[in-house]
Formats: C-alpha cells, sequence, structure tokens
C-alpha cells in the first residue's frame, strides 16, 4: 500500500491581543484574535518526523505580539499583510501565509453626557474579520462580518412554495425575519479603502435588511449581496450566510384567543440555513 | 433508616418569547426569557407518585404565552408579578412561586440615518434581569444586569498587597481592568419605578466604572455599589459579582524592546472573583 | 446616606491543572479545575483601597500549582483540604476558605487488548466535584457529580396532575425520561472514605435511575436521593438537581401514520427543572 | 452594475432526532442531528421572490422524522442515503442534495453487574458523522469522528526546529500531547461496511496516537492517517484535523523546585492546529 499527502498547512489559532493607543489623555482599543496557517514543503516533518523546516507556532505567537508593540494596529487587513509578508520573506520553505483576524469592538463608556476617554463597552457579539492569503505571486485579501445578530418584524412573507406529502408549513404574508449573519467579500483593485468600504458595506446589508420587501430568505439576501457590491466599486465578490433563527407563532386558538403575529417562540435548532456568492461581471 | 424532604421546588425554566407591539408603523420588541419555580405541598409527588397537586411545567409554559398575548410587556417586573399573582391565586398547594425573567434587548437598525421603525440589531450580551419572589404575605423584587462586559485602560492600581512564599505577581499602578459585571439590587418601598431606576443604576454603575480611581477590584466594586445605591432611593440593597478579566502584559524585554503597557493578552481561564453585597442603614 | 458592607469575598477561579503521576512505565493522570474565595477582614479593601491584608488571586494560584507539585493528589477532597489548611493557618486576617474542584475524569485508551499505561481519552461531559468550606472551627466537606447526562425509555409516566385553562400536555403512562444530574452531598462523620463513597453513590444514583417505576420526575428525583443515602452512611445531606429535558413526540398523524413512541425531538429549551433536599434523620 | 450569482443553497440544519426501536425488553436509541443543503434551479428565487421551485426547509424537517419512523436507523450512511435519493428523486429542480449527520452515541447504565436494557449514559462528546452527497450522476459518501479528546504523557517529543529572533520555546523531548481529534474518510468502491469500517478507523487512529514515537504533532497525525487507510481498503482518502491543546509546564523554579513534568497548566488559547490529507495512491 502507498499513500500521498496531498495537503497539509499548520499553525497558531487564536492568538488573543489587546493593543491600547493612547494620544493624550485619549486611549483606543483594539481587541483581536487572529489565526495563523503556513503551506509549503513540509513532506518530511510528515514522514520523516524531521523538524528543520519548522517555524513553531509558539513563534509565529510571538510574532504576533512584537509586530503589535512595534506599529498600532490601525485596519486589521494592514496588521494580517504585515504577518503575512514577514513569515514569506523569512520562511522560504512556505509557500502560502494565511492570517485571519477577528476584531472584536468596543464602544466608549459615555460618563456625563460624553464619550469617556479610556473607558469602555463591549459592542455586540458581531465581530470584523479578515483574511489574507500570501503566496509568492500574491496576497489577496477579503473581509467581512461575522455574528450580525439582526431581526425585522415588518415586510417578510413566505408563500407560493412547493407542497408535497409532508408539507405543513402554513403560507404567510407576515411573518419574523431573523438572522446571524455572516458576510465575507474579496477585494479586488488597487489599495482598497478597508475601513471605508467595511462601514460603507456593513451600512448597506443592514439597510437592505431592513427595507427589502422579502419574499423569502433568498430573496433578501440577494438583494443585500446586490446592495454590498454596489455600495463599494473595491468589492468583486460577496458571499453572505444567513441562517434562519425561526420564531414559531405560539398557538392561542386553543385557549379561545387568536395570536395577532405578537406573541412568538424564538427557537435555536432546527434553523434553515441559507448561502449564496454574488460576483461582479 | 429515615430521611426528610428538607426542601423542594420545580417549575420551566428558559421559556423562550419574543412579543411584538405595534403602534401604527412604529413596532416594538421584548425578547425574554422566563423561569418559573414553584415551592409548597408537594411531599406525596416524592414519596407517593401521586401528582394530584402537581401543575405540570408544560401548563406553566402555555400560561407565559397567554400572559403575553394578553397585554404588552412593559417592564419585565411587572409581568412578572402579574405571572407570581396568578399562579399563586390558581394554586393554594403552592407556598412560594419565583419568576425571573431575563431580557435581550435590541435597539434599532439606522437607516437612511433614522432608526428604523421595524428592524433591529441586537446589543451586547448584556441583559437586563429581574426576579420575584412571592408568598401568601409578599412578594420581592429585586433587579439587575448581567454580563455587562467593561473594560479601562486607565488609573487602575493594584500593590500594598501581601508578599508569601509564593508571591511573584508584580505590583503596577497602571493595568487593565475589565470585567464582566453582574449586578442585582433589591426594591424597597412602595412602587418603584422599575425602568427608571434600572437606568439611573446602570448609569451610575457604568460612571463609577470608568471614573474611580482604583487601588482594586474590591476598591471600585465598593464604589459603584455605592453610587447604585445613591442613585435610586428606591434600592435597599445591591449586590455585585465582578470577574477580574486579567490582561496579562507580554514580555517583549526577551526581544530587546520594552512593553508600554501597550501589548496584553486577554485571557479567559483563572479569573479573579470578586463580590460584595452594600445595604442602605 | 450611609450603606453597610453586609457580605464580601474574594479568589480566583477556573485555576485549571493536569497532574501526571508515574509508576514506572504507568502514568495516571489528574485533570482539575479549582476555584477558591476568601471571607474575613477586607473592609478596608473595600472603603480605603488599602490592600495590606490581600492575598492576591494570583498567589492563590501559584499555591495551588505548588502544592500539586509537592504531593500527587489521590482524592480531590483530600486536596482541597490541604489548601483550606495553608490559607487558614498563614492568613488570619481569613475568616472562611471556600475551595472547589471540579474534576475531569479520563479512561485509558485501549490498545491490543489492553489498557495503556499512557494515554488517555477523555471521558464524558460529566465531572466529580467537591466543595470544602473552612473556618477557625471546622471544615465541612460536601462532594457530588455534575454534568451526568443520562436517558431512559422505559417506565416512566406522568399522568394525573392538575388540568386547568392553559393545560394542552397529554397524560401518558410511556415516555422518554432524560437528565443531566447534578448531585451533591455533605459528609458527617469522622474520616469518610471519599473515593469509595463516590463511586458507591454514584452507582447507586444511576441504578435507581435505571430501575425506578417512575410517576413523574420529583418521585424518581426523591428514590435516587433515599438510594443514595442509604448506599453510604457518610452522607448526611444530598441535593438533587434534574432539568427535564424533554423529548418531543412528534406528530406522525398529519402524514397518515401512527408514532408508536419511537421518533421523538429532543429539545434544549424549555426545560423542566426539578430540585430537592433530603436529609438523614 | 452587473452580478452573477455564482453559488447558492439552502437547507435546514441541527434537525435533531431520538430514535428508539424495541426488541421485547430490550431497547436502542439512536441520537442524531442531520443537515441537509439543497443546490439546483433558484435563481428566480433570488433574484424575482419566486418560490415556486422551493421545497420549504420546514418539509425536509418533516421528511427526516417521517423517514425515521418508517424505518430504524441502523447505519446513519444508509439513513443518509434514503433522504439523498428521496430528495433528488421528487425534486427535479434540484442538482445536489448534501446531508451531513452527527450522531451522539449513548452507553448502556450498569446495573447489578449487567448492562441496563432501557437505560443509557451519554458517551464523551465525541460524534460520529456522515456526509452524503447526491447528484444526477452519483452519490458520495464521507464518514468520520468528531470531537475526540485525546492525551498521552509519554513519548511525545518536539525539537530540531527552526529558531529566529523571536523563538523562546524550548525543545523537548518529553511534553504532554493532548488533541481533540476530527477525522473524515471518503469511501470508494461499492457497498463499503460503514459499522464496521467506523470502528477499526477508530481504533486504528486511537492505537497509533497511543503509541507512535512523535517527534511533533505533524508526524503523528501522518502514522494516525497511514494506519487508518491501512486498516480499511474501502477508505480513498482520510483528512486529519488536531489542534494541538498545549499543557503549559509550571515553572516551580520560581519557588526553588524543580519541575519534574509533572504539573501542567492546561490551556485553550492559543492551540496549534495541524491539519492534512493522505490518498491511497
Amino acid at each position: 500500500m502507498s499513500f500521498d499527502l496531498v495537503a497539509d498547512s499548520y499553525g497558531k489559532s487564536a492568538i488573543r491581543l489587546l493593543r491600547v493607543t493612547r494620544s493624550g489623555q485619549q486611549h483606543d482599543v483594539k481587541d483581536i484574535s487572529v489565526d495563523i496557517q503556513f503551506e509549503g514543503d513540509f513532506d518530511a516533518v510528515h514522514t520523516k518526523g524531521d523538524n528543520s523546516k519548522v517555524l513553531p507556532t509558539d513563534t509565529m505567537k510571538n510574532t504576533v505580539y512584537v509586530f503589535a508593540a512595534q506599529h498600532a494596529i490601525e485596519e486589521i487587513e494592514d496588521f494580517g499583510a504585515r504577518l503575512v509578508a514577514h513569515f514569506l520573506t523569512n520562511n522560504e520553505q512556505v509557500t502560502a501565509v494565511k492570517v485571519r483576524i477577528s476584531e472584536h469592538r468596543w464602544s466608549r463608556i459615555s460618563a456625563e453626557g460624553k464619550p469617556h476617554p479610556t473607558a469602555f463597552l463591549a459592542s455586540s457579539g458581531e465581530r470584523r474579520i479578515a483574511t489574507l492569503i500570501g503566496t509568492r505571486e500574491q496576497t489577496t485579501v477579503s473581509a467581512g462580518i461575522d455574528g450580525l445578530l439582526i431581526l425585522r418584524t415588518a415586510g417578510s412573507a413566505f408563500d407560493g412554495y412547493i407542497k408535497d406529502a409532508y408539507t405543513t408549513l402554513p403560507e404567510t404574508r407576515d411573518r419574523i425575519f431573523a438572522t446571524t449573519l455572516k458576510a465575507d467579500w474579496d477585494y479586488h483593485g488597487e489599495q482598497p479603502s478597508f475601513g471605508l468600504c467595511w462601514r460603507t458595506v456593513r451600512e448597506a446589508l443592514l439597510e437592505t435588511f431592513a427595507n427589502h420587501p422579502s419574499e423569502s430568505v433568498q430573496h433578501t439576501l440577494h438583494a443585500m449581496a446586490e446592495a454590498a457590491l454596489e455600495s463599494c466599486a473595491q468589492l468583486g465578490e460577496i458571499r453572505l450566510s444567513m441562517p434562519n433563527k425561526h420564531h414559531l407563532i405560539f398557538n392561542l386558538s386553543r385557549f379561545g384567543m387568536e395570536n395577532q403575529n405578537e406573541v412568538f417562540i424564538p427557537t435555536d435548532e432546527p434553523y434553515g440555513l441559507i448561502q449564496a456568492t454574488l460576483r461582479r461581471t
């Protein structure tokens, strides 16, 4: 019997880092988690236990903290690019470096009506994410949003679908539409404006979610993806993933009452899962 | 051998409910999770398998949804009180009813610069909580905050402590102070203003956390509790629980650099845990 | 306005530790998480920011690891008692020390039909727990089980209960009974046999869960508590907490079929919660 | 501007199901969670809000329960194949159906020294998984293991690696090696023996993990993959993912002691992550 090692990678995940930047009395915080993966000439590590070409994942971790000390972290895409370049330059055995960064955003605590200079409140579970993949030829950058929990109470329908022997779902022109949005997109062209573009795309996604006359999750997801691509010319492709977090209408008829779409049971399981990719042509 | 049944209770937990209230084009949502526990004359259930005095937990659950349909939910304390009264009135075998409500708050999505009337964004992991305990004599109300993740980057010290053979922690006049605050307080007096008081106490806790010159978590916790009691005369007692979410300073000296309190490793485990109760005298 | 500090405590939680003990080629592992809390003369810490009586939680943590190095950990109750004694002896400002230990058990991997001497497989989510509370007068020991997920498919009924306007639950003589058991008990008398007693009580709880003709969760919980107290004379009191993890029968009648108690929907929310305390008289 | 819908899919996730099968006094349980995804001719759903070709995810869910009622679930691969075939046959607009099943295994409670016929104890967090992807041309089957937490205390080294300016990790010939194994493999050939093969591969993975003289996670992962492919001829390819769950040696030298590889700090973050794919040639 013989076997081929057809793919392999290794690295460090969940390198958590808080960077404080001080401008006089005003402090800023950047709270990130970094994942790094290497691909390259690592066959002998696997087959012979020869570690001579292995940069330990512990060293990857140290490098992240040292780089964060050397430069304030502005946009996570830029910080990621600096790491990718460093690892490629200093490790000729490596053919590809993948760096993924997830940013947990903090707001300022409001004190005496003003944003406090040095005290912060965690924002929601939403994360800003970025993924950089660097090879000897090029580095690609994608960015996005993860864990953005949103809900609308109007303008969402679902009817006109197939009925078969196992159908029990009633058609509706008015239902709760809730999801935990995950979006990620690829940048194309030179020097994207990472921060501006991220905020613009996020706003486009939220406004379309809020306003689109929805015939289904797919229908609104598609409109959201279009709005995102329209909002920022630097996006080449966007991928959206939207679980349908079902809110079941509580059956009041058993108690001689009618549920006027007012009382719902939020559920976690099972959930619908709708995904699509749109690309600029 | 003989044994006494010295305590027992039963009920339904995690009854999740979304209530939509419509005022013309404007919708509001209330997203809560309800826990109910009964105490009473239930010895025969335990010892004889006699269920004749058992109100099933499934019925408790139905009751919650029916009550939510009958009345819009304004303050969770009022909704809880209605449930407590109902169960006591209709179940003479019951001596005490405990209702705990946890509210997950939603903000409005901002669209075209305005808060959207029917689309919402989950706020942070913070919850507003209320606990009502009703007996034949009285109903007590406590309320609070759970899961409020906060962090400050200035004005926090920890030194002057005991050193023994196992001490390695360096003293500091400048450290990150981060916690996930849990606060709950008892109301006394007639007709507390639940909503107003909750917002006032929350603001007092946050401002004190932000501004207090901190010699330790205990020191600031105590100041926060005092500020809370001062902010609302209807509070009789407050209990605070503050895990110390350590942010370790990354050791840069190994790389010939100095960490000027800029680069930290956020950690989840282990964590300090500081708790105290203050009572108005 | 004046306020009293009516209670306060502090300490370190989630101190994780793996202890390896080697007997020739045979290794054993003890995988625990330790929580420590101190009560005592700490008013000045809170009110004046005076840390002179504070043993830092970081030092508590170091002490745990040093003690684990000095002695192999046999029973977690003994390890906890050693910590309690140390902290009381060396900290006169302390009036009470609470140590809670949670043990994650590992089984040996089976290789060539034999238990491997140095390789292990995590057991289920079940934990063995112990809590010691030491004061200047005495140390009390409680122990228990947490997270023991069990299920039975026969001999479980629920009927004969109260029906009111909100009842929809059908009575049944045959349902799934599933729970995640939490049990903890107090030892009384001199020198309890911690390991033996823990195993005996666990076996009594499991066998009674499996065999008891159940009229309700309460009914079986009570029988389990009795069996536990009977199984080990060193138990003075036992507390059981049993969430009722509902398995809903899937309604097949809509498809012209009958569900012969074969197809169920496991659910996490909402859940019943049944609790009781039995004491030896 | 114009955009292409380059990929899309939808379905229901986390359909939880407990199937009880009775053979006289002996009961068996199958506890699974099913995810379904469809691809096909769904452009009009996205672009026009036309649901006429949409089989609702609620119907997918009902179908799973009905099929479970019609047939006892033996191997999850067979149950998945039945679902795939049904959905392809009855939905001509669908080009691909993906069914993923995750099985939570239960052991029998031991009572009076024998396995109890109707009472069960949850096994560890380990899951048996299967993924079926069916198109009009073929159905592929992969299977595997997820969440298998394992640890070894001997025979694991890591040295001889690259040192650079950011290296601080000491070399070692003796460390703790712990991981949560995820493995999945593709079957090739006709009529694989799903149950037998799963057990054989699992045993090969565990034994190799336990016995392999390890120079790195990569080195042992590769040996485990080889052993798996050797153990069952019906495997065409295997993919392993092994987080390196670091156990840090506690530094006792600060206390005048030496840590003889006995006291470790288990950590969750950061973690190494090692992945590879081996294919039979």
